[in-house]
């Protein structure tokens, strides 16, 4: 076993919550943080070394920031490439480009589960309303026509419930390439976090539950109802995911449960939101399993520990915040945003049902 | 019920790994931090909101630290009196000045302990070669000659086995105000890590077993091997003390167990390196807990979910981090220290032993 390296600097893309308990997770095991987000005041900053705050087309504080650390990560897979070179030429970007350019857009993202034999969403390109017409007529409605690229919250979406929704949807693109994807009869759509070491180990937390609401994820719940072939399968797609894109870090994979088999809707080359349960359901969390990672160090013990509820407390959720600090069962992550806007994310509750 | 507050700015005095892991916690309630520290670079600094390098006699640095945050807290009990009235000028202190002042005399605090009825070790104050003469006539060898104030990790303290080791123990002292201990035969010592809201409201974490080797604390261990009456009376204890003290935080209380019952070895007004174990063994930890104190939330869940021994990783221990990055029972906290010194403590292990 190589042995594990000490005092790491970790450079971070991206400032928000995902970023500040990515650094907190790295504070455990030694390392410092260094938080590059063109906001300034992020909530990564109020725990990292240092915060540069500089559009992420400033190739200049791009390069000094990647002088300053020994590896790259980030919290979020829409970074421009141009970034991604001034960055790689100084020091390595974990999960790598591969992910980041499969992830980045919904065609080739969908296009790459199926070449690897995974099943998905009936899913095909629209660029155009010809495209469109036609693309109604192979798969059908209902389904959802989406961007390609820097979808997330349910942001870039539009329902399409008979073939008349057809130019209103196209309209809502603004002219950006889209994929169509067919509605998909699920009976739930579940999580699994899985990390793979530097060395290819892999591990995955137990997949967990998900309910969104308008389009925001709003619970996780731990273990997903699931039997145990479909847990087994769960995690066998994940694995094979991660090795088909020699894949190094935490990835959050979504998949629906559906009578004929589990399809995969999405995958997030980073931490995430369903996986924050892990924080107080494992002795190691989904964040700090993530540096490990990148650090090229052995992956940690993720079993659970207990049965959990995370809910996000999304904008007036935290009028709650009396009761919730209050309630014995519940562990609070608060991600320090002043203003809590409506469908702005402020921190999420982990409550413990039960020993599992 | 009092309203939470959210966006606290803390002062914590003291940027070791008490204050850096304080910060970690202050940040999952959205708190953020600024740390006071005399040398540069500390491990508090790297997940801080702020830092200021100054001694704690510069007073204009300390009224801007006190202007700058909502609370003052601190990671040890030796804070210079003149620092303290700067501070308060500007914001509360808490724990608060009592508690300190009782904490910094070993005099002081004995003195407290046995007005308030608990039982401690016999004592004396010894200022010269004519008081410890007496005070060795009237409680015997063996026991130890420590300096009053400004003692931590063993440091000055001196053994005395036999009436002549008297000479050399007083010069060990140099000059330094001393109180004689009797040496007192004992089966095991335990902490009880408790707290104290602001509203009054008490909760203690499981008592656990502290071993010791050369005045340093190397394990705790969680449940200690305490019949049901020990355990409660320990818990009682704890919670005298922090009532007699109107006291609001977390506090380390050293307890010996004798045949002949508990006694108080020592107080600490502030997080313990004994109670490190709650980080992998508890919803809430520690830290958390005293954030939650000293910001006038309520305390949180403290119960054990599991037994845990915590190690702590001392200079040369470093060298065994391959094998305890690789160990799935284990949970790292490193502290990001860069030289790992003899003696200096570099990060603790959690063992998850089973579940509680």
């Amino acid at each position: 076993m190589t042995k594990p390296l000490s005092g790491l600097k970790i450079g971070i893309l991206g400032g928000g919550q995902l970023g500040r308990m990515l650094s907190v997770a790295a504070s455990r095991l030694g390392f410092s943080c260094h938080i590059y987000e063109p906001v300034a005041h992020p909530p990564a900053g109020d725990v990292a070394q240092e915060v540069t705050t500089a559009p992420y087309d400033d190739r200049a504080a791009l390069k000094a920031f990647a002088r300053s650390v020994d590896i790259v990560t980030y919290e979020f897979e829409n970074i421009p490439t141009d970034a991604l070179d001034v960055i790689e030429a100084h020091c390595p970007i974990r999960p790598g480009r591969h992910a980041l350019e499969v992830s980045q857009d919904r065609l080739v993202e969908k296009a790459f589960l199926t070449d690897i034999g995974l099943k998905t969403a009936p899913f095909a390109a629209v660029d155009d309303p010809v495209d469109l017409a036609e693309v109604l007529e192979e798969i059908g409605p209902p389904g959802l026509l989406k961007t390609r690229r820097f979808g997330y919250d349910g942001k870039g979406q539009a329902r399409v419930t008979e073939p008349a929704d057809a130019k209103a949807a196209l309209a809502a693109m603004a002219g950006a390439p889209a994929i169509y994807e067919g509605f998909v009869g699920f009976s739930q759509e579940i999580s699994v976090i899985a990390a793979r070491s530097l060395s290819g180990q892999i591990a995955c937390f137990d997949p967990g539950q998900n309910v969104h609401r308008d389009g925001i994820l709003r619970t996780t719940t731990v273990p997903a109802p699931l039997t145990t072939a479909q847990r087994t399968d769960a995690v066998l797609i994940a694995g094979r995911i991660l090795n088909a894109l020699d894949y190094v870090g935490v990835m959050g994979v979504e998949i629906f449960v559906t009578p004929t088999g589990l399809l995969v809707n999405e995958i997030a080359p980073r931490v995430h939101n369903s996986g924050h349960w892990t924080q107080n359901g494992c002795a190691i969390d989904q964040f700090e399993q993530h540096i490990r990672a990148i650090a090229g160090w052995p992956l940690g013990d993720g079993r659970r520990h207990g049965d959990i509820e995370m809910e996000n407390l999304i904008g007036a959720d935290m009028a709650r915040l009396p009761e919730l600090a209050a309630d014995p069962g519940v562990s609070l992550h608060l991600y320090g945003k002043a203003e809590a806007r409506a469908g702005r994310k402020m921190g999420h509750a982990n409550r413990w049902l039960r020993p599992a």
